[in-house]
């Protein structure tokens, strides 16, 4: 347990230690997560997800300078990165733009950035990732941005880890991205249109707007809208930083509403469950890949392959 | 069982019944798959994957056009289409240019089509998928086209179902679309560059190449050319059909290649495999929710989210 405890005092080589053996998905690994849960449940997990290039890691890189250097006198936030790659199951590199955050962000103790890329079987990212943002929270991250590329499902199942996710969003672009949007729109609890000083910002926010309020009918005419979240579309240009404040404001306005309306403690249960559910499942699947033999498997498989029984009647064969 | 009849038997409305009751993953649905299952292993699976905005949709159609009307002389194949959206898991809508195909191949029998979305967890479109190609199999068609949007790793794993996967890209795209392909390209059996009539597409070909000599350094060098195959980076435009006859010879040659190396068998082995584990887990799961109850589950989600317990202390308590 040693590891675990250098995590929770703060120790950074060990964090990035943890996090390796998350990610590898280690027995230490594992057993260092159920011990350092107890600490965890105190840091904001806000997703950042969107197409590429619509400059999300320059808006996170934004979000991180805010959190550490308050602009209204407040006090400085620790805050940590993950950034996601679901999109390289392969090669595991890490591609978001690393190397301008670490120009601007390094050596400030108060920040910690990881990339994780996807390793194994579907689903098995967001369990390394909501493991290494319980892992950024016990070592007492305020914040924990975590950032996904892409628009896929993978994706939408990450954010759904968060408190509060942030869809970024480019001007200009094609119709079919546009249709995407609706599946991911439903997910967001803050839209920004990123690169506002392209042509076509009003265009995108207003079509955005039109799509949140088709996905959202009965919002704002049930008399109950202070119980309510209307996410709003925001506009930035994270390169010179513009907006990027808003961005921040809304992401701490949608906190405390959070907590307010009793949904954050419902967001948690949910994660909670499922991460639940997944330990029980690979617990049972442990337990019956124990209970049989790699020959049988095979020669199950070779049977199937040979169309001489069906899918059902190979399961009844093997539980 | 009728429904399964009627599917073999050619009936276009049970087809179209039964891949509703599939993609609702119905108990009735997972009888008539199980019956339907010693029909299946005839079709060559083609998954045609690749970002929005490349064109995929116009080259599944020209294909599909192809195989119905060949030029050289040979027999029309049956072909299905399936559209996979894997980017709207809540809204299940169908945004796969379903009506320009309606247009171009409806009335012609030997050609079925069908839209999928995402439903429910996660893997939980790669079974669906797996099982209506499974049902087009079963159902007479030759070839079946699985069509799937976007580069995240839910695509990767649809392209796996497939025999032969094509990967399609378009000129003039950005750096970090660029870096996100070295993970799609290493499931690439045929790459193809659509838009041909766009600047950049020397480059981009080029650039495809390179990366494909990266992945693959020890190809051509082993002496052994005659038993692998390097992946044709192929050039077309699929509005005017330009370059698809080539696409479709290499599908084609593809297929020949894996049966003679013995490809063919291992990736169905491989495919079979992974839908058993799915089944077991899938029974183990649900044998594992009939003895457990809502109220003891969600006690034990509580007193998680208050960190009065961990998560293998949890685990212990269930299983």
């Amino acid at each position: 347990m040693e590891l675990a405890e250098a995590v929770l005092a703060g120790d950074r080589l060990a964090l990035a230690r943890l996090l390796t053996q998350v990610e590898n998905d280690t027995p230490a690994g594992r057993a260092a997560l159920d011990r350092i849960f107890p600490h965890t449940g105190q840091a904001h997990l806000v997703g950042v997800t969107g197409s590429p290039g619509t400059g999300k890691s320059s808006l996170v890189n934004r979000l991180a300078q805010l959190y550490r250097h308050p602009k209204n006198g407040e006090a400085p936030r620790k805050v940590a990165i993950i950034a996601v790659d679901p999109t390289s199951p392969f090669s595991g590199g890490a591609l978001l733009g690393d190397r301008v955050r670490m120009r601007d962000l390094a050596g400030d103790p108060g920040v910690f950035i990881r990339s994780m890329a996807a390793r194994g079987a579907l689903g098995g990212l967001s369990r390394t990732t909501a493991a290494a943002a319980n892992v950024m929270d016990a070592a007492g991250f305020e914040v924990v941005l975590i950032e996904t590329v892409g628009a896929g499902q993978s994706e939408v199942e990450i954010a759904r880890l968060a408190h509060t996710t942030v869809v970024v969003e480019a001007p200009g672009m094609g119709d079919e991205i546009q249709a995407i949007k609706a599946g991911i729109l439903e997910i967001a609890d803050i839209l920004v249109v990123n690169k506002a000083d392209r042509p076509g910002v009003e265009n995108t926010q207003r079509a955005l707007r039109a799509m949140l309020e088709m996905g959202h009918p009965a919002r704002g005419a049930t008399g109950e809208t202070d119980e309510l979240w209307l996410p709003p579309v925001l506009c930035t240009t994270a390169t010179s930083g513009e907006g990027s404040e808003e961005v921040a404001k809304a992401v701490d306005r949608h906190a405390v509403y959070l907590k307010r309306s009793g949904e954050w403690q419902r967001r948690d249960s949910q994660r909670l469950r499922s991460e639940l559910e997944l330990l029980v499942q690979q617990a049972l699947m442990a337990r019956w890949r124990g209970g049989v033999s790699e020959e049988r498997l095979a020669e199950l498989v070779a049977r199937l392959r040979d169309r001489q029984i069906t899918p059902y009647a190979a399961l009844d064969e093997l539980i």
